[in-house]
């Protein structure tokens, strides 16, 4: 969000890193880890998003961030796909994203956050999210740097409401300052390419196109197990 | 929305009959048809929105409107509540609207499209939508009245994903253009009485606010039985 709009030249919006932007995503579908990904039309954008995502116990409307360690009861990773050529008319639409968001994908296994060791503390997970894209390496950025916590974002979700126990709850895209982290989504690339040279040369996602999403601990185990996704 | 629009003296926007304005809600709490209704903060503005809603069979992915029809299986009401001062600060962040929508209530009963007869064609429910608001009738607006169908709401939803059996599909607020049939949510009221006198004058829900939505067939009958809600 922030490179989208430093590239369009505007200031980024002045609650931007006192208020969360969270939306309301299905969850009649689910997609599983290595379920093909259809490609939709072609000119709809499609594109990975590499998240960290709590599994979440019941949620009492007007949760605390101080109270809200205990809510959170498993950890996962989802591949948040978006169509991003949907995204600006339904921005436009102020009513949220809906069209530009097919079904996201989760990791095989969910683990509860006392298996993550050291690398959960703070309501983040700081351990590098690795994302391949057509089997190169093209991002290993720290789920860690995340501004706000997974507390934070309870508290932000059960302001006017309960959540029932099983509430997904993302991460928004693993991003970091750092560009040598490389991306976990390819609209990130894009904008970089845009501030640098002028021209997004990157393209969406392709037919046969693979999109590899894990995370490896300290002792190098794969924690989450592999997203690794097909495009069809 | 119209409504809305006119009164800050902007157009509407070119698409706004061809595109429907749709939003992803929370599913994970449902409110039963009697269930008290928590006021929230009092400045935040609770509204009740009464709506028809469509409960769907699987709907796949690029279903037509042409071809919506089998998939709509059960009609029932809904209230779809609102903070509506929480309202302007979600567009403004163009995510949609989440704090600003706590649990929706339905009808204590759903039926089958071809119970309603002849008040059910062309995906529209051709049925007034009584709503007494503190034992005031305050609205019979006709459910018919709606730009799109169901079966173009359906075809909207599932242009890019498809659906779950048992989703729950809104109509949006019940509205209609002769002001003497009344109103389905108090902000409508607002609007008008802004637009008349200058000043909206209507306050939103109080405790022990009481609102009542229920809808009689053409031989009297209460269709969906009666939602009827306490404000506490």
């Amino acid at each position: 969000v922030k490179l989208a709009r430093r590239s369009r030249g505007a200031e980024p919006p002045p609650n931007l890193t006192t208020d969360p932007l969270v939306y309301q995503g299905g969850s009649g579908v689910l997609r599983a880890p290595t379920d093909p990904v259809p490609l939709g039309a072609p000119e709809w954008g499609l594109d990975f998003e590499g998240e960290l995502c709590a599994i979440l116990a019941d949620v009492p409307a007007g949760t605390r961030a101080a109270d809200a360690e205990p809510h959170v009861r498993l950890l996962c990773l989802a591949n948040d796909l978006t169509f991003r050529n949907l995204v600006p008319g339904e921005l436009a639409k102020n009513f949220g994203f809906f069209q530009s968001k097919p079904a996201t994908a989760f990791s095989p296994f969910a683990v509860t956050p006392d298996e993550l060791g050291p690398a959960w503390r703070q309501g983040r997970v700081h351990l590098p999210l690795r994302v391949h894209h057509n089997g190169q390496l093209v991002g290993q950025c720290d789920a860690g740097e995340m501004h706000f916590s997974f507390f934070d974002l309870v508290a932000h979700i059960a302001r006017t409401r309960a959540f029932t126990a099983g509430t997904l709850l993302g991460s928004g895209t693993v991003s970091n300052e750092d560009r040598a982290r490389g991306i976990s989504c390819l609209v990130e690339r894009r904008m970089i390419e845009q501030l640098e040279s002028g021209a997004a040369l990157t393209p969406y996602l392709q037919r046969a196109d693979r999109v590899r999403l894990e995370m490896l601990d300290g002792a190098g185990r794969n924690v989450f197990g592999t997203i690794d996704e097909e495009v069809s």
